[in-house]
């Protein structure tokens, strides 16, 4: 028998619920893990072992709470815990305290989660990197901002961890460290308590190991039943290498061509897909414009009354939203809106898409901690994203692919990413 | 010459750049007024004196800050502040500091604004009242849930306030209480640092005295000069009635009717607009599937860590959103986006709408605080409204007149708003 903290979150529920082991032992055995291998890979900023303890024992001895009954999950530590501080990856936020839980985390306690711990997050969920190393090599980045969630779910220290992606937060730590990343459409999980980096492109994502547990947390955060659809024939692809395909490393071409040829072989409809020519701009427009200003907003609290202690990369970034023309912010949410319903269009006659997700493994070094672009890109077209672990790189680390399906199509993107898997041999 | 509590912003920016008086001798006299009236009128939640005028004094010492320098201004006791508690007019918060200024509160202060005080607000947002009269008769409600705000700006306690709007929560409580609330298109004004309600309707509206006031507040706030529009000739106005016409009561009929006559006699172009079937259905899919779906999240930790303190008329919607299913919540979502895509045609070749406001003149009693029909009609579709001080009812009440331009129209609706008071004689 595997140690507890190997299962997934379907395991875990299942295995408690037949009385094969309590929730207790599965927390012991992700706080030994975490014991084991955090020095190393520094993926939680908080954790109170008697404290996730006890709400574990509390859950063994009282009546079943929910879905996620006994689940240790990870928490990006820019969203609320009424019982862990919530510090922003940031000193300004030393020791801060958070009236209330986040939504997403009340709900998931409430469904009978153990809430393990605070995951390392870039400063402000932003570029500016916190400690945490990659699980495959700890000379390489994680990926950012929820480098921790992703980090702490492929070193086998929970089984599931909330991030947030306002450009690649989710997917691309998840691809960097081999796991699933999933973006869900753009505010399908409630925002509540979350510290807003740019609040039309923040989205609440989940990390796991598996499809499966991916869907299992979100359903339980919406309050709803895990759909669990397969595709009951092949599924249509569209291959989108998207403007930035040009930029791509090898490995990540590899991955996204020698998925669409496999995948072709096993049945799969699949055909290029060429965008309009507004969708060159789309990057720039989200990344510098949106973001920038956006970002000037949300932090213009902390730039006022703590500037000194927020980093130059992210403040440099507060500046230029500051001096932008309101204007030009407007003529790229106008852009962003236009891409958006033009790619419903691109998306007709297809269940999914497949793209690039990051432009190649994991770089060496924890800062920075990876180009956002071919998330980003996805981000702010508002549909729902994942991150799939099926290829390395040269050197042996992951490189994720990116399948993606239009806005609030979620459960058809677990479907056909599961096809995908199992197709790929994955599963 | 009038108190200094009197003046518009606009007059107060002007009067201190003329050195006719001090930032300090302004908020002097808005303190003046409130230790007068505040006894009656319970606008404020908090109010400091000596930081209100250690703020005014700091900026007479300093260099000059920004378009709203010296102007008093009441923020709403759902947005943070980082120098008054925020305590979201429920004894849950009783105490609570936030940890930084919302977006709006630090954008406006770096502009030059004194943050006054903290204005009453219903709990959190929503329905359950303060203790906040209506300055025209104390024993009729304000409105809300930004009570406070609109008692405050009307009473010539301050001549500007931000309020929230989730369903008519600026602009009910401005026309109850004879002034301007204007919510801009959602989105507008950054929601860093606000309790959410329900996060795809919750807007950050500014209530003043004045329309100038209501652009140049929020204009500082997003970063950008005020458009300071004017019609260059008659506006093609639609006179919506809205599929809730039969609802209002006889004040506000007569108010959109009288105000169609008398601008069509002025020369604009006034039609009629019918609505498709959809919007029917619309007001109901806010009100009771989004609103109560999305509250049952926001408020799921409190819910958890003090469900006994929430008041039963918002603890019920909260077990409402609960019990939703997801599929009825995502069906909402859906007709409010499809509402949204017709309303734009229903605009083409028109300058504005004017649409009834409030069902009548405000309520007698505290509890309930009005009915938000008419304004949560149009919040829901996202484009910029306003509330302008127009009629009286029969208790010689305000009734407010609503007028509302396209999503992202901002400008265009301030210079319709201006033709439409001036050609009413009310400026």
């Amino acid at each position: 028998m595997p140690s507890l903290n190997e299962l997934s979150c379907i395991e875990i529920v299942q295995g408690i619920a037949a009385g094969t082991f309590t929730a207790e032992a599965v927390t012991r055995d992700c706080l030994e893990r975490i014991m084991a291998r955090d020095q190393t890979v520094h993926a939680f900023a908080t954790v109170d072992p008697e404290h996730a303890l006890a709400q574990a024992r509390a859950l063994d001895r009282g009546p079943h709470r929910g879905a996620l009954q006994g689940v240790p999950i990870g928490v990006k530590d820019v969203i609320d815990t009424v019982d862990l501080p919530t510090e922003m990856g940031s000193p300004i936020y030393k020791g801060n305290r958070a009236a209330c839980d986040a939504a997403c985390v009340a709900v998931a306690r409430a469904a009978g989660a153990v809430i393990l711990g605070k995951t390392v997050t870039a400063e402000f969920a932003g570029m500016f990197p916190g400690a945490t190393t990659n699980p495959h090599n700890p000379a390489h980045t994680p990926g950012g901002s929820s480098s921790g969630s992703a980090a702490a779910v492929a070193d086998l220290m929970v089984p599931a961890a909330f991030g947030t992606q306002t450009g690649g937060s989710v997917l691309r730590p998840a691809a960097y460290c081999g796991v699933v990343g999933y973006k869900p459409t753009f505010n399908l999980i409630n925002r509540s308590g979350i510290k807003f980096a740019a609040e039309s492109l923040d989205t609440v994502g989940v990390i796991t190991r598996t499809i499966d547990d991916a869907e299992l947390v979100t359903a339980a955060v919406i309050g709803k039943e895990p759909a669990r659809l397969t595709m009951s024939s092949a599924p249509r692809i569209g291959l989108c290498r998207t403007p930035l395909w040009d930029t791509a490393q090898p490995e990540t071409k590899h991955a996204v061509e020698d998925a669409a040829t496999r995948l072709a072989a096993a049945g799969a409809a699949v055909r290029e897909i060429a965008l309009p020519e507004e969708f060159t701009r789309l990057f720039e427009a989200s990344r510098e414009t949106i973001n920038n200003y956006e970002r000037s907003k949300s932090m213009a609290g902390d730039w006022a009354s703590n500037g000194e202690r927020i980093s130059k990369v992210l403040g440099d970034r507060i500046k230029l939203g500051m001096a932008m023309r309101h204007e030009d912010y407007l003529a790229a949410l106008r852009l962003a809106e236009d891409c958006r319903a033009k790619i419903e269009h691109a998306f007709e006659g297809l269940d999914c898409m497949i793209s690039p997700c990051v432009k190649g493994e994991a770089p060496l070094g924890l800062n920075p901690t990876g180009d956002p672009a071919f998330q980003q890109f996805w981000t702010v077209l508002y549909g729902p994203s994942m991150s799939l672990p099926t290829h390395r790189g040269p050197r042996g680390l992951p490189v994720g692919l990116q399948v993606v399906a239009r806005r609030y199509d979620d459960d058809r993107l677990f479907a056909c990413a599961r096809w995908i898997m199992a197709k790929l041999g994955l599963v």
